[in-house]
């Protein structure tokens, strides 16, 4: 593992950045010759996820025979991919060009955005450059799936930038609900461009560490040929609050608690969040357990690098919590978006090892659902609150602030890098396109504005901008092992599944008389309960005897036809009496 | 069907009620003893539904000998309920208790709170009494059903009383989402109870008919035991606005859309929201064409009795559109919940047979994602954006308002209802709590107010309030025309199914040698795409193969036994090699 240590210590407390230093040494893939001005090609860039969709975050940027990628994402399944684990993007363009490939910069550490990287590797071995909380993550990530060996992690500080051929990223510290976040300033022949990454505008962030504003508006002096920028808050108006407005809820409920437990469920990944309970706790004299295998993670590789500053004592294991009150005991957990195996949702039904909720529990909510999610969240805060805790979880407590950028910002950034061309990214299409209105009301002209979706190959130059073709992209299923062997037809069967069960119909026939040997059987899974449903089973068995009759009478042998005769029978007399259409599923056995 | 016409014309434009007119000639099942005030038994109140879930409402009442019964609504399946329909209360108490039920009250026309009266009248038919479109919408719903025959539909007119044994029921006029809304003040021996149903305080409504507050007054000071409240908003503050602030936002909306067409998505129930859009665009010159099979249902109802004042040459049959320049075109549709066969859904589509979608038409989604719904919502609003339409869907736009009363509006009904015993109705248990915590800090008492379930007999006495027993109760759902006959094995399955599908190994035995005479032979559905997985089929049939080998050398002949061992090793041999769980289904047939 080539993994280049940074031998200076993180910076912490302040926004002093070296501006400008190339190139670094982890440039592994650094050409001598430098870009050379005077090409007119244009530059390519070709989304292959995070566009008209929420996650799996990942772009390319082509410049002749030199790709670098920004991010490697996955996303969560939906209602349409039942059973799948997690879906990763299409990487079919970057095997056929792997040996353009030159480098990954990850903006972040956030799943949708370094949650497809050990799928990647199996496929491209690219070296990979991000910021120290980043590699750390992605290292845990890698390790679980057994390439971190394999793996070319390099440190990266905000302010360093790094060569590879034409192009030059410079990383720019952002604020977003993660520590270490930066964006791009990625100049190649074709002119400069600004990726933001996932960001917000934090002006009292909790590390002190402002998005470097200043340097985006030095580069917006010199001229950026183009911004893509983060769309998810793009349709709400004015700003997104500072993490410290949370620290402030968190001092006024720790107080309202009184003698009581608390539990605060958030992001595991929002170590500014959980260092603001560990400061409040401290400061109340409350002690912390924490529970949930991410949130565990995330204490532990946070604060091994110094993201996350544990004062003495306050740290104790999830199993002690039996030898304190409960006025001295503040619990984080895993959990905020009520996922049925999180610690919390465990709490909540009486299903986890060390912690039962007892009445007067105070338990903070501190996020919001995502989209989809709302549901399962309401489920677990009503089974928190017939146990008798004092379930906070509303908007109006400003216990959970965004970590991106709301309108406001957006117009903000934007008059700071004053983009020739301009690409909204991350979000669906309602997103994207309040997005591009808002960078046309602040002047962009609109022939200037893309909204392109994944897999367009964007051409930028001075000159304009367009999407000239197609790269192949798409959507890759994971399902436990299996990476894109779960498709169209095994979806439609799961959903068929779902909806109405199976009912299968055995039969066993002499291949030389034609005649039925055994059978017809049926059995049926999801339909009707068997038991307490004889009548119709015994109604279909008359059914399925009446076909093979009538096909042994009519000599009809083709396997392939008895069973389309029956299957169009019985699924025709079941939806007459039910009203259901459950998959029919003849099998015949030759004997 | 005996359904009593009311002679006098609905009253319209005015609030003018006749406060009390007792008894009617409509009350069927009254009994000529009026109601001794001596008797000191508790009344008991058990609602069957609608409290800890969204939907299904309906409340028992029962005095001694004497059951009636408030609402009797539907809910929608969850992701816990594939391939449900829909989901009704359980009536098993009723039914055994049918000698003693008087009378189904209703308080509006919402599926959730009419939906389950079919079902209902297959088992008990109550005779039922509810105002005007009330009444109108139930006729439609039992046609369907084909029970219309056998209903007893009274008319009542908000104002009026009628007595049932020893209740007697007022009809007061409430304010909601619907037109001819009512709640409830049911005089019992033991004292008055007030069921709001499904209210909201709107003081300019459409019809100008504001909720009778004066009359929930009169009643307050005359003394009320308790109130059964919508929680429906009860975690929001402040106060709900009034429809007509819908209107202007129409008004302002239709100025913007200059020559392009408007489409907008509403609840077909919302009859006032449909007349504001009929009424701006009769004042614009434009036709209103119709699309959705409930929004034409709800239209035909409402006008035929008075409810919708359709203009001259205003409405136009949408077959007819094509006829008309965008600008002179207004579509009101079904589909503000993104319901995948809705009409607005089949417009984003391309899957409606009279209306295409064109860049610059302006759709307006005027309604709120109802909770678990938003990413469908989401989904329609993205298809319609990548075809180039103008899509209005915030909340800042105004272009929706909640048919429910905020934590102001509930309290302003609190103090004008001093009751004495708080029952929160209508919803999850956060709405629940919230709502008792609202009428705590108006003055009841702890001990006063009672979060209950459902099934809970509530007993009540000028004495106390208390949960006492339980009664049968929970969710029966209906598949088709099967009704309740999808239970907790059959759900089960599905979810198993959907999440990794299922894997069928057939065996042809003969029970005289115990040896295989045919097989085993694998089949799949959802699980992997078969042509595709050779490899994983051929491994398993070997699995399936050793087994049966190992069964007959040590001569297991017992099937289940066989079957057990297939299931296991071959469960077992699948994870490893997949890390996935199908359904594994053996099946021998024996000859």
């Amino acid at each position: 593992m080539s993994k280049e240590k940074d031998k200076r210590p993180a910076t912490k407390g302040g926004s002093k950045y070296v501006k400008k230093q190339k190139p670094t040494a982890s440039s592994a893939h650094k050409k001598t010759a430098p870009a050379k001005k005077e090409n007119k090609m244009p530059l390519k860039i070709i989304p292959l996820g995070g566009l008209g969709e929420i996650g799996k975050n990942i772009t390319v940027y082509e410049y002749k025979d030199d790709i670098i990628l920004v991010d490697c994402g996955m996303a969560f399944p939906d209602e349409e991919t039942p059973g799948i684990d997690i879906v990763i993007p299409d990487f079919t363009y970057l095997e056929k060009n792997r040996d353009k490939v030159r480098a990954l910069v990850v903006t972040h550490g956030h799943e949708d955005h370094i949650g497809a990287i050990p799928y990647l590797l199996d496929k491209v071995n690219v070296p990979i450059y991000a910021t120290r909380l980043t590699i750390g993550l992605i290292e845990g990530k890698l390790k679980e799936h057994r390439n971190l060996d394999i793996a070319k992690l390099n440190v990266v500080d905000p302010g360093q930038t790094l060569e590879f051929g034409p192009f030059s990223v410079e990383f720019i510290h952002v604020n977003h609900s993660i520590p270490d976040a930066v964006g791009f300033a990625i100049k190649t022949p074709a002119g400069t461009v600004i990726h933001t990454g996932d960001f917000k505008i934090d002006t009292t962030p909790i590390d002190d560490r402002i998005i470097d504003l200043a340097r985006f508006g030095e580069l917006g002096k010199k001229g950026v040929l183009a911004m893509l920028a983060d769309s998810t808050n793009a349709e709400r108006p004015g700003y997104t609050m500072s993490e410290r407005v949370v620290g402030e809820s968190f001092s006024n409920l720790f107080k309202k608690a009184g003698h009581n437990r608390i539990i605060i469920a958030t992001f595991s990944s929002n170590i500014h969040r959980i260092q603001q309970i560990i400061d409040e706790a401290a400061n109340c004299g409350r002690k912390v357990a924490v529970s949930g295998r991410s949130m565990l993670n995330v204490v532990s590789v946070a604060s091994k690098l110094g993201y996350l500053n544990l004062p003495d004592n306050v740290l104790i294991d999830i199993e002690m919590i039996k030898k304190y009150k409960p006025e001295q005991l503040v619990i984080i957990t895993t959990g905020s978006q009520g996922e049925p195996l999180s610690a919390l949702h465990r709490m909540a039904f009486s299903d986890h090892r060390q912690v039962e909720i007892v009445p007067g529990d105070m338990i903070i909510i501190s996020a919001t659902p995502i989209p989809g999610n709302e549901k399962l969240v309401s489920k677990v805060i009503n089974e928190l609150m017939k146990r008798g805790a004092n379930v906070v979880y509303e908007k109006m407590y400003d216990v959970h602030v965004s970590g991106h950028a709301c309108q406001e910002e957006l117009k903000l950034l934007m008059s700071l890098v004053k983009p020739k061309f301009y690409i909204p990214l991350h979000g669906e299409q309602k997103h994207l396109y309040k997005h591009a209105m808002l960078a046309h009301t602040m002047g962009v002209p609109k022939e200037n504005i893309l909204i392109a979706g994944i897999g367009d190959v964007i051409e930028l130059s001075k000159q304009g901008i367009k999407a000239s073709a197609q790269v192949p992209s798409g959507r890759i299923l994971v399902d436990g092992l299996g990476v894109g062997d779960v498709g169209g037809v095994v979806l439609r069967d799961r959903k068929h599944l779902a909806e109405d069960g199976i009912i299968i119909i055995n039969v066993v026939m002499d291949s030389a008389t034609n005649m039925v040997v055994s059978g017809p059987d049926i059995v049926s899974r999801g339909f009707v309960y068997m038991k307490e449903s004889e009548q119709l089973i015994s109604e279909v068995t008359e059914v399925a005897e009446d076909i093979l009759e009538n096909c042994y009478i009519h000599r009809v042998r083709d396997r392939n036809t008895v069973k389309l005769r029956l299957r169009d029978g019985i699924s025709k007399h079941i939806y007459e009496v039910t009203r259901r259409s459950p998959m029919v599923l003849p099998i015949i056995m030759d004997i």
